[in-house]
């Protein structure tokens, strides 16, 4: 690889790939796990017509690699491309539509946000 | 903040600034850390004109969130905007010169790629 190439339709290489895959409610959604001391960061892979319902959590920041979403953001709702990114405040209600097959990377201040693949349940 | 607003012109919000900042050695060159145990992930915000002189190490995955640069790798340059990505294999030489102002993402194979400004020497 180089500049701009896919692998399996995601501009994601084995540096992300390699990370351990989170586990995710939606169908046929992918998401690779890098866990900091202070923040998880996800890359995922979101299936066109997917959904996430409204809900919250602690602070998020996200940026769309590829592909289209509508995102509601405290009632508002917009649709974001490539290269469009958003700050979602603490406790603020947020969901998505995916219009298309999406790659979105998030980075969020709440450290156990995600669980991996295959991890002990509680 | 919401969509898409700008920090000191910067697409990154307080989860990115409050994290621990790389010491760079490119003058007027910001950068923070997401230090995870398996990779180092930098969100940088580099200035108009700056360079960095080719150089290699292990593996590189990158996004340009804002701004241009003529990023070169194995002698191939490319001028990359908004949206664009690369993989750099470990140990291929590559540099930059940055035309724009830029905000770009790297996540690094290597774990100590980066140091934190004011930790310890070796």
């Amino acid at each position: 690889m180089g500049f701009m190439e896919l692998l399996d339709g995601m501009p994601y290489d084995e540096l992300i790939r390699d990370l351990p895959e989170i586990d995710l409610p939606v169908p046929g959604a992918r998401g690779w796990l890098l866990q900091g001391e202070e923040r998880q960061m996800a890359f995922f892979d979101l299936p066109e017509g997917g959904r996430v319902p409204p809900h919250s959590h602690g602070a998020q920041w996200g940026l769309v690699i590829r592909g289209e979403m509508d995102l509601t953001i405290a009632g508002e709702t917009r649709r974001l491309g490539a290269g469009d990114w958003y700050h979602i405040p603490a406790d603020v209600e947020h969901g998505a539509v995916f219009v298309t097959r999406i790659q979105v990377i998030d980075l969020f201040a709440d450290t156990d946000r995600y669980r991996i693949k295959g991890a002990a349940g509680e």
